[in-house]
């Protein structure tokens, strides 16, 4: 398989604002363009557009309005993690040698369909995505006594993250008891263990190995990738306590990278709700099943922000076509020493995690420096 | 770059039909997973659905549906050249060794968007896709002389190809007075110089080459991949007497499969309008430039059935987001001898010609017994 790096990113700030879908892309499209050196539009191969709008033709739009002329052109949807299904697509492209440089380029606006889950039978009228999540924490709590106050400090750490990361939707602290106090929707989860659904913009270029080093001097290689589906109906998770799909695309994630999570320096995981922090986490190897809680919670002791250090979805904002991409953003930064604030020391190993409708499916990447 | 086989095939018939979309889908795969030998569903790493239709998480729902778990699912769009946008992404996951065996499934109904080409501000309030063809029409007339009668003939031999097509939208012949005396649309263009919007699906299964003779004794080679977006709006053609993503797809696809237009027996092309079928035999090289009228004409009057044996769009339907994969599945036919009263003798090399919007966007394929 050929190496495939990543080589440039773009963002837009994650916020409700009046601008169209293609708008948003452009804009975390131009960074790139301005600030990769040696490229020109005429070397970009492929144009991925990772978005639930339902826009047609949406990837010629947006390379005639960047100036590309790419060989491959098309949208790819997959809910929540089209942003990382679209990059390992574009992956595939550039390791096969069907194409040397591609761009992906992710985007949401908030009334953008994706937050009510018709066609899952399984939900019964409980169609909003927060009815899994509280499936998931009534489980946890059930086996493993995790408590609302378990819950608070995963908000209440990325929150605080997010206050590094100048692109998040948040842009203020909220304290423990803030959250322990924010509105309580079913009973276990309060508004603040959500992720805020947001309009915002996230881009990558990628390039084989022989183009690498012509538009940077810091390439990040992706070089794990695990993805898995094991439905379209969370209630299909063997059980509640676990993301099933999680656990096979980490294991092949870290099979294809030779590396384990010991060798991880840092994480974007989807947490869109609080709990589902706690679970990846133990499902991720990063502690025993059963101690996310207790994980999470001496990070915050230790103000440690090797997990989401730019806010996870909790503190950043969900746009959900861009949410995947911009995960990968961070890890980027991260990997190249320009996280500034936010930066975890040393960073050499990342990891994203990034998935779909309680876990119906997920996506795992490994990046190295 | 591993090579690339295509094992089975399914379709359903092109008609209108109260099913929903994804029982469409799952028609035509049911003769997939029925017919291949030794295939068995947790075989299949990549389930990628294409369609204009604006549903989420489609590939999960489907891959549920079909008792699949793949690594790898997805939807693409890319308006009417979906369908082969899909297979080039599947190509490249088993190509890259990302993925060994993969599912294709394309589907259309005739109430999902994309016969209204909004974005396109170029045309101005002609956003219907028969006023591009009516210019191109126009223009190929006021250069190259040809006629109303000429545009008849691709009509005629492309109908009368559909008959013996059990698939096909059309069931019964039409004559060249037929042709010539349907309801004039657009001063250049009659109602049976267009291909007809109609539900229908159609499915291909893919996989590397150690796999092939896994699944089937006669694998037909994907030698030859092109693909070029020019744009969004059709108006950004050079000129309006050809189509300059194809001329680049096209040459690409030769250049990768070591062939020319001589070497192919058998062509399934996207005659979305009659005007469309003889600007691309001239474009992808099978005669002259303004010979293409001429070519047609030699076809219907010899019987031959080496272009659209299917009946192309005008004769068999066009269901946008299957068709890509329908001329897909009609070449593997031809070329595994199983086309019955349609079969090119001895056809050995095919290619396929599927584009979208006014050929902002093309895609050609040579496929290989």
């Amino acid at each position: 398989m050929k190496k495939v790096a990543i080589v440039a990113n773009g963002l837009t700030k994650f916020n409700k604002t009046e601008k169209p879908l293609d708008s948003l892309m452009l804009s975390s499209i131009k960074p790139i363009f301005e600030n990769t050196k040696n490229l020109e539009q005429k070397d970009v191969d492929v144009v991925l557009t990772s978005t639930n709008a339902h826009e047609n033709y949406l990837a010629n739009i947006i390379s005639e309005l960047s100036g590309v002329k790419p060989k491959i052109s098309h949208s790819v949807e997959s809910l929540c993690n089209s942003g990382t299904n679209s990059l390992v697509s574009a992956y595939a492209y550039v390791s096969s040698g069907l194409a040397e440089t591609a761009l992906v380029v992710g985007a949401e606006k908030t009334d953008n369909p994706g937050l009510v889950l018709d066609w899952d039978m399984s939900r019964g009228e409980f169609k909003h995505p927060i009815f899994w999540a509280s499936m998931f924490t009534s489980a946890h709590m059930r086996k493993y006594g995790t408590s609302l106050e378990d819950l608070a400090y995963v908000s209440v750490k990325n929150h605080k993250n997010a206050l590094d990361n100048p692109y998040a939707y948040f842009e203020k602290p909220f304290s423990f008891d803030d959250v322990m106090h924010s509105k309580n929707l079913t009973g276990n989860i309060r508004l603040l263990d959500c992720s805020m659904p947001c309009d915002g913009s996230a881009a990558v270029l990628i390039c084989s190995e022989e183009k690498a080093t012509k538009y940077t001097d810091t390439p990040i290689w992706i070089t794990g990738i695990g993805q898995k589906t094991i439905s379209a109906s969370f209630t299909k998770n063997d059980d509640l306590v676990s993301m099933e799909s999680t656990k096979i695309a980490v294991a092949d994630a870290y099979h294809m990278s030779h590396k384990t999570a010991m060798d991880v320096d840092v994480v974007e995981l989807h947490d869109a709700f609080s709990v589902c922090e706690i679970i990846e986490l133990e499902d991720m190897g990063f502690c025993q099943k059963g101690q996310g809680s207790k994980f999470v919670r001496d990070l915050y002791n230790t103000d440690d922000k090797k997990i989401n250090p730019r806010g996870g979805l909790i503190g950043a904002g969900h746009p959900l076509g861009a949410t995947g991409i911009a995960q990968v953003v961070e890890i980027c930064q991260q990997l190249g020493g320009k996280a500034e604030k936010r930066q975890v020391s040393g960073a050499k190993t990342g990891l994203v995690h990034n998935m779909s409708a309680g876990s119906t499916s997920s996506t795992v990447l490994v990046l190295e420096s």
